[in-house]
């Protein structure tokens, strides 16, 4: 029987923000627009790298590199470097929520749940994101890894959140649509939900969610009902 | 004044081998070619993510569960996914070592220099790559990071193979064309020489090489001269 959820933890990249727009931006630019998923993909792998060997560097840091590593090799491409970069990640502070988002925030929050953030980019980037959707009031916390130098998966950056928030890790809920999230969570100690969204199936080589759900509305129709 | 290399550990996957007729393989089973870089990405990701959470799965592993998460995601796909798979997962088995490789290890071999292999991947798979290419007779060691349980760039995985080889890591020196391992080999004491290949620019941030060459041709020249 595992402890009453109180605090919720949400992941922000792709968990809450709707990063396709992303495409077009590199579509913009003149590169293929499914380079935005091959970017991204790379951004996590180098950040944790860095993670696993002991290191850090910003989410911004490692963006850019990534971007100014990837364009110069392209077949045929021969556009404007600075200007790319600068487009691709100014892309970030426009995105959105997803539709189901804003619902199920004010649900939970209704419900007296907790609400926070903890990302691996920038919580100022994030508090914009909730602020434009109009539901930054609820959290009690937009926090990013900067200040522990840890990305998450890092038990750390889990452990610094609740420890911010002086929660029990057991009563705290990881909110996620990246197993990889879902599995550090456990790992620390936290319980951890999964949102699949289009995923069609969670990888077994990743430690269990304990909640399942395809959306925000339905996770908060699970912990209120 | 950095200490004499006698020792040189290489990474396999790209470092050794051309990973790019696996690009056929992904058309062949009916997705974009492009895949096979998101894909790869995505392996190096998800395993890095378990060894920053102190977690631990193979290769093979995590290389097959990401085709199970990423096939059946996109839009129009309909094909037959344990074939998919299989075929995809077997391009390993089949590809060879770049045109540099055997010239650069025969010189580097010839100057009575210990050479090695350290993979996130199998060492079964490497022996079989460097034995097609004739030169595995030059390697004391092929070793993967199954034994410790943590990817590289992990310290402990670099800490593994100059231990196993009775090696002191300052004379040890990592080859790779991935920044994310010269970083983690420069954190753990190493020696780290960067194969460029088509690679535009090294990341800042990441710690940089003690070595930069163009291919294992003009690496073998610099350690031998």
């Amino acid at each position: 029987m595992p402890a009453p959820v109180r605090l919720i933890v949400f992941d922000v990249n792709e968990t809450l923000s709707d990063m396709s727009p992303l495409r077009a931006r590199f579509e913009e630019v003149g590169t293929p627009g499914y380079l935005a998923e091959t970017w991204f993909a790379g951004v996590l792998r180098d950040g944790l790298a860095l993670t696993a060997a002991g290191g850090y560097a910003s989410f911004q840091a490692v963006a850019e590199a990534g971007l100014r590593a990837l364009l110069p090799g392209l077949d045929g491409w021969h556009g404007d470097l600075d200007h790319a970069v600068a487009r691709i990640l100014d892309g970030f502070g426009d995105l959105g929520v997803h539709p189901d988002i804003p619902d199920g925030m004010r649900q939970l929050h209704a419900a007296g749940l907790r609400l926070a953030t903890l990302t691996n980019g920038s919580a100022t980037t994030a508090e914009r994101l909730l602020s434009r959707a109009g539901i930054l009031d609820r959290f009690e916390a937009v926090l990013d890894v900067a200040a522990v130098r840890a990305w998450k998966p890092a038990a750390a950056a889990y452990r610094y959140a609740t420890e911010w928030l002086s929660a029990d890790p057991a009563e705290t809920l990881q909110v996620a649509v990246h197993p990889w999230d879902i599995d550090g969570a456990r790992r620390a100690g936290l319980q951890a939900a999964w949102l699949r969204r289009a995923s069609p199936a969670y990888p077994h080589v990743m430690t269990a969610p304990t909640h399942t759900a395809q959306d925000l509305r339905e996770l908060a129709g699970m912990l209120t009902s």
